[in-house]
């Protein structure tokens, strides 16, 4: 019976500067008796990353140009996290009650993914700078210490523009390609599929990040067996539309 | 430990006009030896709704209009294609190498849903004309049939505007409210969430889809159990975003 399981990963200490968080998470399924195999993928949220990392920024460094107090006295935002968030940006790409940029990595979302929870008073996580990487280094301290091969996916929570709610995607993978490519596969009256290519990077990011929210206290890692996914050095810029191909810059 | 298991429904046939979709997912289950539970969500694809529905066009017998003629030479489609699709948009969004349309039902997607897959040759589905009745009529039959209080979400499978990869989401619910609302909730350091709603029907229908896609024939039901949701006369509007809110019109 084709079957998925996703479990919530308790026991995560608040994640410091500097923490190594596979080794964490190694921890933490050994306390909870939860066994990492092979195939499985391993959804991890992105403020701990950030955290580890140290994209922390204390907003009383912050000076912010003329151009944040101008949008922050439009949107009624904090004038030192609206400059943060333009330092984050390529470029604004809807500025009305919340302001929508491209990341430098090329996301397009709202407030360049700067985000005030999970963190100290007056300061703010940015978006991990190389969210891939922080998926391969952890899986490696996966493979490294529990001999196993897994996929592992960085999610953030984001809006969508059309629908309201926020909902889990991934901004950075190792070990899986995030895109499924099902050109060839055929419908029940033996018709090639329409729907060529899908996602479950942002699919099981987004199951993830709903059981990551679900528990009292929250957790930041999720565990996913069963999912079928292509194991390769897939990279997530795969997933971000090229400008040209995007209707709604 | 916070688990959610996802099972493919396996062994429902090819679902024809006035076919009871809840009758045939009962008899699945049953010879499938899957035990609906109180609390599971039941996924079921929209295009065996709409095909025992009776959504179904064909093209064979639609005269585009003028319109149609012109837009279908723009975007290299089928003019017949096109006017189905511009009988079920009340507006049309973005037009490029796509057609973006707000179906009647108000959800803003490509070609208002309409699908040519898994339907017979020169025939497409529409999308279900009120996707939260379907939903709450297979809602019942689980009830009356198995004595079990479920919620469903209908799903549907579309592109997002900046990232590649088609994503499923809930087009209609039953027995659940689609959006939770974590106002209130704290974070690690005691501060108010900034996030304070997300999609719990579209972060579902996300991981569904993607099983359903998965097994070698396809099915289109999944069955979810250990999810958390609010039990509520929900219904799929109220992710619709107010046109107001809408920054990317």
């Amino acid at each position: 019976m084709l079957n998925v399981q996703l479990f919530a990963i308790t026991g995560i200490p608040v994640v410091k500067r500097n923490d190594d968080v596979g080794e964490l998470i190694v921890a933490a399924v050994e306390k909870q008796r939860l066994k990492i195999e092979d195939g499985d993928v391993l959804a991890v949220a992105q403020t701990v990353i950030s955290r580890a990392e140290g994209e922390v920024v204390d907003l009383r460094t912050i000076r912010p140009s003329h151009r944040a107090v101008e949008i922050a006295k439009k949107i009624d935002k904090d004038p030192r996290m609206v400059e943060v968030i333009l330092q984050q940006s390529s470029e604004i790409v809807r500025l009305g009650h919340v302001i929508i940029t491209r990341t430098k990595h090329g996301f397009v979302c709202a407030n360049a993914g700067v985000d005030s929870s999970n963190v100290e008073d007056e300061h703010v996580t940015l978006l991990p700078s190389d969210p891939d990487a922080s998926a391969a280094r952890i899986r490696e301290t996966i493979k490294k210490r529990l001999g196993v091969d897994i996929a592992v996916i960085i999610t953030d929570t984001q809006g969508r523009p059309f629908r309201c709610g926020c909902v889990g995607l991934a901004i950075g993978v190792a070990g899986m390609k995030p895109l499924a490519d099902m050109r060839g596969r055929r419908d029940l009256y033996g018709k090639e599929l329409k729907v060529t290519v899908t996602c479950p990077a942002d699919s099981l990011a987004a199951a993830a990040v709903m059981i990551m929210g679900e528990s009292d206290e929250g957790t930041p890692a999720v565990l996913i067996k069963g999912a079928k996914y292509e194991k390769d050095k897939g990279s997530i810029r795969e997933v971000i539309r090229a400008p040209e191909l995007d209707l709604f810059r």
